[in-house]
């Protein structure tokens, strides 16, 4: 672990010189704006000692050198809308804004590619591909307000990775700042390539530990034409959880297949004044979207997913219209109507072992004092476990919690099963990470940090401590 | 760089405690048969000082440690199908088999993902998917000889990279031996994970550099049950190669995409004895492979195909039967016919990059005293360039390929290329790889390696020299 050195007025001043005075702030609103990202518990907050709104690459690489001739840590954050702490200062020091850099900079409609700085919104990215007809296939539910650059750091996910997979299949090349501060660019928009490691891949989803993405080279794929919103409603969880195998060996390559349990069923409609939505006494929703490039195709995909369905024991297919996507989205703002405190997590496990975990997770939560709802990707085993404190003390909530959250991820590792999905560790889930995975691995990552990162500068005490 | 030790008689006699007697080789018919993989040039010979066959990941631990302890490098050896000499062992010391390592552990139905040892040969690995009507997508032209972990270790290409991508695409885990000797399982099968460094991305098509992988576990999909290869025969190469974004763009999905020149189709013709081969004289034969999961679906996507074919100015459309396809896939053996030796290279640039890349490939060769084929996986921007020595002197052969090459090489990375799209660097274009790529990036490269192999132990010189 470093030791790190306080922020002092050379500094400051030598942040000033490279930036412009305009782009260091140090006064009291900037750095409280900056103690937190999506995370609303105050106990987590950190005030950085300075906030920095760089240009350019070069501007963050002198940044970063200034960083490691100081010894101050630096923090990267992109849209802010990470739940896990991902760019809240831990340990004080710089947090680098990356909202300057927010210029696509070619869409290469031959080659399929588009190439954009890391500050680009990602709704803004899907925006340009959709207007040349092409698609942009990454897309977290956070779109319209997350940056490009923080998808990559954390591999985010989102509902259409079942088709084309998370963001990190989405990229071709990097460039990134190292943490010593140089500019590297990492891969180019080749279909194959074997020549020389391929750092890009660990450098998307290891959350700004390793390198401040910079540019993005993204792939981009035509625009299926035709596309449909199905929801099957079930009474059955298993039954519900069972269609996912089916659809994929039929062939169908849904885009997104979504499950909302009941309890959720009934607050969202409570939440959004919906009380006409289907089966709202007892139905488990699963959505499915599939796209085409042609119209018959679509009729005869519907069809077989409409058969698989209904042979599984949907009590009900209907065409989903956008409520029942708002639905889907609004899963965690509305459990509000009940309880003013809940969490959110994460867990992911292979998707024939994700009707087992469900069951599990049902059985487990009977033994503690909080609701639970469930909403998943299940096409992707990837599920969110909402939790509400109701009006438990905040002693109860925490140990309880704890104890809960302990035995759904020893049951998930010993099903293949992993910590997070697509909300990627954090400082928040650092301590988790550091307990569940085995020492080996553990190491190895330790290796690749302490080499690249010899300072422990770029944000440390995210993912794993040194 | 280290100073590796000879090979004692200590050293073998630990070795034979630890493996048996019977799998540790140091007589001189069993050395020579290892000297070389698939290199035909003397020149690259390297004897090793012995040959192990370990028959698990854990013995292949302990030849790891005592390799540290003894500080004796270690090339390890999977089908040795390779041509870039990645399994010579250069530098002398041990040559690891891994043939022993070769059962498929596990096929999970509902999962979709096979786990297996990384000895299996790839064939074994594709029909035992193909047995349960599924399909294993990394498909090698060395299939029925090379081995999974092999393909891996190289991030091996192939002919249905268009629609499936390359083999670290089918990819959910590894387990590798670490070049200290430590056991490490890396990734699991999900589809969706953002827990920590994603190593198993880096592992993959660093060569043996940064562990032996041991064991994998493979992505399987639903196997589509309708197919059909075309034949789009063209006189103008610029139209054979604009047909690819146009098929892509058009929701096709093509599995492959395959190009072979006039030259190439003349010798094929000949060299196979199908003096029937269409347009013989003048074609440019470009072959399209679609699979569907629906019999309406592939008639609708070849009558498309075709319609794009013909209005790219293809002077003729057939169907392609397995005459065509072993005419692709003899496109280097043919050559004999012309020359006893040639030589072969595999650059990849942006697939829109591909028409450019030919011209100036066929225009800068016009310099040089040999005859050039080009045969190319056009939808994945992967070219082979095969040229003949005739009766050129050794020297006069070898100082002008180098120039060539190295126009060749300078031109691709102007224009986003790499120098190996699907054969890896080994140590025969370790050179290469050191003068075109940026320092930056190496410098990355080489913190990693010596981070995990600070004896440099395994698979020394391959890639890059430290």
């Amino acid at each position: 672990m470093s030791n790190y050195n306080s922020v002092t007025p050379e500094f400051i001043d030598e942040l000033k010189t490279l930036l412009g005075e305009k782009y260091v702030k140090t006064d009291a609103d900037t750095l409280d704006r900056y103690k937190t990202d999506e995370e609303a518990d105050e106990r987590c907050f950190h005030l950085p000692d300075v906030v920095v709104i760089p240009a350019n690459a070069e501007e963050i690489a002198g940044v970063v050198k200034l960083c490691n001739k100081y010894l101050i840590p630096l923090t990267v954050r992109g849209g802010g809308t990470g739940i896990v702490d991902g760019a809240i200062a831990d340990k004080g020091g710089v947090v680098l804004l990356m909202e300057r850099l927010n210029k696509i900079i070619e869409l290469n409609k031959e080659g399929l590619y588009m190439v954009a700085q890391a500050g680009v919104r990602t709704l803004d990215i899907q925006a340009a591909a959709k207007a040349e007809n092409l698609l942009y296939a990454g897309d977290p539910s956070s779109s319209d307000s997350c940056q490009i650059g923080g998808n990559l750091a954390t591999n985010a996910g989102g509902i259409k990775a079942v088709r084309y997979g998370v963001t990190r299949n989405q990229v071709y090349a990097v460039q990134i700042v190292t943490p010593y501060g140089d500019i590297v660019d990492l891969g180019s928009p080749l279909k194959k390539c074997s020549t020389g490691y391929c750092m890009e891949q660990l450098v998307i989803g290891s959350e700004g530990t390793l390198g401040i993405i910079t540019q993005v080279t993204l792939k981009l794929q035509p625009l299926p034409p035709y596309k449909i919103d199905m929801l099957a409603i079930f009474h059955d969880q298993m039954a519900a959880i069972g269609v996912v195998p089916q659809l994929v060996k039929a062939g169908i390559d849904p885009t997104s297949i979504e499950y909302m349990d009941n309890p959720n069923v009934r607050t969202t409609s409570e939440y959004l004044e919906f009380p006409g939505a289907p089966h709202i006494e007892d139905g488990i929703y699963v959505i499915i979207t599939i796209e085409t490039f042609n119209e018959d195709e679509l009729d005869m995909k519907m069809e077989q997913a409409s058969d698989i369905c209904e042979a599984a024991g949907a009590v009900d297919v209907l065409e989903a219209d956008e409520r029942i996507w708002s639905m889907r989205r609004n899963c965690l703002e509305s459990v509000s109507l009940i309880s003013k405190v809940c969490t959110t997590d994460d867990v992911v496990v292979p998707v024939d072992e994700m009707s087992d975990m469900i069951q599990y997770i049902i059985k487990t939560v009977a033994k503690y004092p909080f609701p639970l709802r469930i909403n998943a990707h299940i096409g992707d085993g990837n599920l969110h476990i909402v939790l509400c404190k109701l009006d438990l003390s905040d002693e109860e909530w925490e140990s309880e919690l704890s104890r809960f959250t302990e035995e759904v991820y020893t049951y998930a590792y010993a099903h293949g099963g992993r910590l997070s999905g697509e909300h990627g560790i954090g400082s928040k889930k650092a301590h988790f990470l550091e307990r569940f995975t085995p020492g080996g691995e553990l190491e190895l990552m330790r290796k690749i940090k302490k080499a690249w990162d010899p300072n422990n500068i770029l944000n440390p005490g995210k993912v794993f401590n040194l």
